[in-house]
């Protein structure tokens, strides 16, 4: 017994502590640690993005609806205003229904253009006796068969007035302002004449202007070879990409967009509409007309006076010359157009953020054409149907983004960005307060060559981080990046790493979202051609806005859709970061870096400026401030305690506002329909982006200006005070 | 042994029951619970105002505060861009910091107007032959006991134009739009001739502008004893607070607010300015000056021609007539003033936010006055000055707002609102994006009669839920209050329980706020006279913008500051409710209904209308949109989830940016500097509000105006698109 006691002890003890460690572990977890609804409430609210979904976005990517949506909207014309227009709305609407998008048409009624009824515009040539020697064709070639032929409109320029005009002919080379510069230094004169200017370089409307301006009495716009075709190489469409020589550019010439009838305020059905007269005012007041470079070149042909400047010769097989028709010939403009009031449909889909639901990324891309438009804009069109079928499919399968998702097919576009405009204005206010960024497609792949991005500043890095994140079209190795590859074949600028992002300008729909409403805006597509291995230099592809932009065309661009698959997938991460991610990928940094090196292209202004008393010292310091006021602001977002919904939240709010500081209500002080002080187009090249919009449409203005230098200097001013503005923004807590 | 077994087992088994129970207790609260830090942040955002901050207040109100700093500040002329403003904004300054509160002066260079050199600006009258008869008095004679009395400015009308002008004069009563009418009806011709108005009614500045445009050559204003005394109380100033006969209105006369130099941008060291010939173009073109009655006697009694009116008979002993000068006689105003910059301050307090730092309510009043402005704006000064010392006290004992406060003393409003124009132009960016509302203060104590209110229908409610917080300040039992004071005291609409606030109108530096930047503003003080019991009707207090704006006037109006701390604790209540409410105390239902109403008004157009095409019924329509989403706007606020942050800023968020659906960037289609569509004020009165200003300017323009109507159907659309872009953004989530 004795021996037991110690071995009961032993159990006993033992007994006990086994019997305490089963309450402690018990106890333990019959606490209700309420891994409590606050802590659940915080974890969603301040979840982040993640990057894992593109695994899901390359899954799912599907050439196969590429290319029937492509098919199916490149069957008809889809010009707008016309019936087809709206069948198509109703196509997009079924698909986006059906994948489970809440979807509506949003119609406005606009003012479109048209050749009137049963006129043909031409060009013709007569004789000194009035025969008539040539007029120009009125329809391209039918080259590929076409379900409905009838349905494509003559070449023509919408907006163009119409009236008869007879003359003699100038040519004006690309019709830039340095080209009637040229021209009135060498005596030539431009007035009283009918200008023959080559498509390329700027936007056709400012040709027109410039043209107007110097006095012509009306343009002809023509599409040279040495622009639209490669030297040596004869695959004319459909044997190649190349322009046939009766393929015509159609084409708007209207430097303010939006309906011209509802100028800052939407068309909507009780809009009220100026008279025909207050409205024309808004239209070249020269008729112009487009044409191809097998009539162009009986027009040309017959010009004897002033042999051209070396780089103003084209590639037709004669000597260009600047005036002076042979034999006392003339040249007759016969152009009726009209202007009618019609429908227009957009369509937008919306997917709700479930954290941030007033909090939205537009998407969007034009639908109408002056054609078929294969490449512009259904290859855009296309790759935004695709990338809406993606999202639909990962919200279906429990994907919620943080903030929503607008998407747009766009119409009237070709008109002046019609479509968007009247969205924008009809929508200012809540997207003025709720719009982080627009992001932008058009002709989604009109090359082979190239990514390329024209994307303000804001965005210069998002656009750069989703490149990185996504494998090249045409890789190399596994390392090979779309950014790589972008990189590889971009013009950097010298001691920068990145491959070059080009400024916004206009041309596309994101116009009115960045030059209207200061909203951050992107844009990128497939562009460039390497044909056989060698890179094409061109402006543009060359079958744009003709006929042929059909089908067959980007089967040769984009024959396995290889560049489709990789700029939708590019849209679909670049959408899920700025939708997704906690804090929106917004560098003001590189906003700040980008105005200091545009500033410094002002130095050659300097001397100017200080003979007439600019405050250039207090720009330069403002920009200091800024950059110094954005490094901290990006300081602060490092060590920003991401677990505060509301420090979140208010870091955002300064982002999405930062572009807004260089909206002026009044405008730009020569172009009040622009009202971004950074971002508004080049008066110069509508196409085209500059540092200081306004700035420099001033600085064109002649010395002999009284007005110039003191508008000049109160332009400073307001840059001056809009940059001081943001740098207390950012600073301000 | 057998029977010790079971005890045995009884004790084991207690025993390891025991250990488990103590297990059990051990293991539950060794847990860590964490009253976690999710909850603790949760509950810290979540935290609504507290109304028991009131009874802090209460009790740190001191009336010896205010007393203080109306006898500091009125113990020398206060006029903007003299030292002596230099040295009360120091004076300001110092207090606040002492006080604890971060303060700064903000200094602006403005252009600024006063009679030149020692040049004595004069109304004179001579006779057939060249004799002076009478001179305008130089000086308002020395009353109360002064310390500087060198330094009061002479009487005259800022931004006059300087010039010798001689001629007949004509009776234009109150210089209303009405009277010049009536006079034209009559057959009286107003061109050519020097016009005299009697103050009141209407903004001065207005006057001069009708009087402009009807062709008189200056404008002599004069204080009638109708409108500034009360008929045979003879108690004059300092006896009373009756205007004496020497005492005479300064003011200035321009219709374009902000330093006149810098018209939509700061006046910074940095910013341009045009020339003088530019400038003056904002300025009346004819010569104006102040007088008293005394002095406008001799000239009124020198009238012959056209006996007035029985409405436009004054209180002088003698007879008015409209027009014409006994035996030849002449009147000649010889008035030289300049404009010279001179630098102006004003001084910023701000206590930011623990919740929502980028939130702010601004609250403002000007220091600067004509002389001594004991009352305008001293007795606003002093309530700012107490309310801030109070925000001030309650900081430091630990109360923590969840929005900030910014508090401000505004320079150089009586030139235009400069101070506080400049100010908002240079603070713009953040302004928009961050300030939830605007609470202005000016006279705050300018009589005794009745607490009354200007203030935009956002803001109705949290007005009367402030005023019925507090006591009454002449309680007849204890459950009198603030509100049932002022609603038994205040005309009443009928059918509305509520008694009247009134539109916000100008007249304040609440303009800029209101009518540039959209940001809700409220404009509260105590008025109006009761005399022995007796109520006397006037349009303002008598010796307004005179000498004796003293501090003996404001110990007659508020002997013992009953008034001014019952106006202290409405503001410290209001700010307090604004700062702290954890949804925003704006109400868009008051907003939607008080638009119906002023529609409805519209009805007399009714006829006019559908002449003319205009869109009214698509307006009404609007109107009817607005008020349903405002309903289900308001229904979702009571449902919302308040443990949420994010919602609960989302909807703030919205609350905000309501009033900003009114600003349209191009401004009025008449008076484009100011871009309100319903709360800009009046273009008959500056002082007055009313429904649609810019609608309102377009109604008068005569209809053989071929754009009157065109203008009008676009304002309407307008209008309209701004009454559905409000109501789509409410409905938007």
């Amino acid at each position: 017994m004795n021996s037991s006691k110690p071995r009961k002890i032993v159990f006993i003890v033992s007994l006990s502590f086994l019997a305490f460690l089963l309450g402690v572990i018990t106890g333990y977890f019959s606490r209700p640690v309420h891994k409590d609804s606050s802590q659940q409430l915080l974890e969603k609210l301040n979840r982040d993005g993640d990057w894992r979904l593109l695994e899901q976005f390359k899954e799912y990517v599907d050439t196969g609806y590429i290319d029937k949506v492509i098919r199916d909207l490149t069957r008809r014309p889809g010009l707008a205003g016309t019936p087809q227009q709206k069948i198509n709305a109703e196509y997009i609407l079924d698909l986006w229904q059906q994948q489970g998008l809440r979807a509506e048409i949003v119609q406005y009624n606009v003012l479109l253009s048209y050749p009137k009824g049963n006129h043909t515009n031409k060009v013709s040539l007569y004789d000194a006796s009035g025969r008539e020697l040539f007029t120009s064709k009125s329809h391209e070639k039918v080259l590929v068969e076409e379900e409905s032929p009838e349905e494509v409109v003559q070449p023509f320029n919408a907006y163009s007035p119409s009236g008869i005009v007879k003359g003699d002919l100038v040519y004006v080379n690309y019709g830039r302002a340095e080209d009637f510069e040229r021209l009135k230094a060498a005596g030539i004169n431009v007035s009283g004449k009918i200008a023959i200017a080559r498509y390329g370089k700027i936007f056709r409307g400012n040709k027109v202007k410039f043209a107007e301006d110097s006095g012509a009495i009306g343009v002809i716009l023509y599409s040279d070879p040495a622009d639209h075709t490669s030297p040596g190489d004869e695959r004319y469409f459909p044997g190649g990409m190349w322009l046939p020589g009766s393929g015509v550019q159609r084409g708007n010439v209207v430097l303010i967009k939006g309906d011209q009838s509802t100028q800052g305020y939407p068309s909507t059905n009780y809009s009220y509409r100026p008279g025909e007269e207050e409205i024309s005012k808004r239209f070249p007041s020269i008729p112009c007309h487009p044409i191809g470079y097998e009539d162009a070149n009986f027009l040309l042909g017959s010009m004897v006076s002033g042999k051209v400047w070396q780089d103003w010769q084209g590639s037709l097989n004669l000597t260009y010359h600047l005036t002076g028709l042979m034999d006392n010939r003339t040249v007759l403009m016969d152009i009726q157009n009209e202007n009618v009031y019609r429908p227009i449909y957009n369509v937008i889909a919306k997917i709700s953020g479930t954290i941030e639901a007033d909090r939205a990324v537009i998407f969007g891309c034009h639908r109408d054409a002056w054609v078929y438009g294969a490449v512009d804009p259904i290859t855009g069109t296309s790759i935004l149907m695709e990338t809406a079928r993606i999202f639909a499919k990962v919200y279906n399968s429990g994907w919620r983004p943080r903030r929503s998702i607008v998407i747009c097919s766009w119409d009237a576009e070709e008109y002046g960005l019609v479509g968007s405009y009247e969205w924008v204005e009809d929508n200012m206010k809540w997207l003025q307060n709720e719009a982080v960024t627009y992001v932008n497609l058009d002709s989604g792949i009109s090359g082979n060559y190239t990514f390329s991005s024209r994307t303000v500043p804001l965005l210069h890095d998002a656009v750069y981080k989703s490149t990185m994140a996504l494998p090249s079209p045409y890789p190399h190795d596994s390392t090979d990046t779309l950014y790589t590859d972008w990189r590889s074949r971009s013009e950097t600028r010298s001691g920068l790493p990145h491959p070059k992002i080009h400024p916004i300008g206009s041309g596309s729909d994101h116009t009115p979202f960045i030059a209207l409403a200061g909203i951050p805006s992107t844009y990128s597509e497939y562009t460039g051609y390497i044909v056989d291995g060698k890179v094409i230099p061109m402006d543009d592809y060359p079958l744009y806005h003709t006929r042929y932009e059909q089908y067959e065309l980007v089967k040769m661009i984009d024959p396995g859709y290889t560049l489709a698959k990789t700029i939708t997938l590019f849209h679909c991460e670049l959408i899920r970061e700025l939708v997704d991610a906690r804090i929106l990928p917004l560098n003001v940094r590189t906003y700040a870096g980008v105005i200091v090196v545009n500033i410094r292209q002002l130095e050659k202004f300097r001397a100017d400026f200080k003979v007439n008393k600019v405050e250039y010292a207090e720009l330069l310091a403002s920009t200091e401030r800024l950059k110094t006021a954005a490094r901290i602001f990006h300081q602060k977002i490092a060590h920003l305690d991401h677990n505060n919904p509301l420090q979140v939240r208010m870091i955002n709010d300064k982002l999405q506002s930062v572009e807004r500081a260089f909206i002026v209500p009044e405008g730009l002080p020569l172009r009040p329909m622009y009202r971004h002080l950074l971002q508004s187009p080049s008066g110069l090249n509508h196409y085209g982006g500059t540092g200081f919009p306004g700035l420099e449409d001033l600085l064109e203005l002649p010395n002999s200006n009284p007005e110039k230098w003191p508008q000049i200097r109160k332009h400073v001013t307001i840059l001056t005070h809009s940059i001081y503005s943001l740098a207390k923004f950012l600073e301000n807590d």
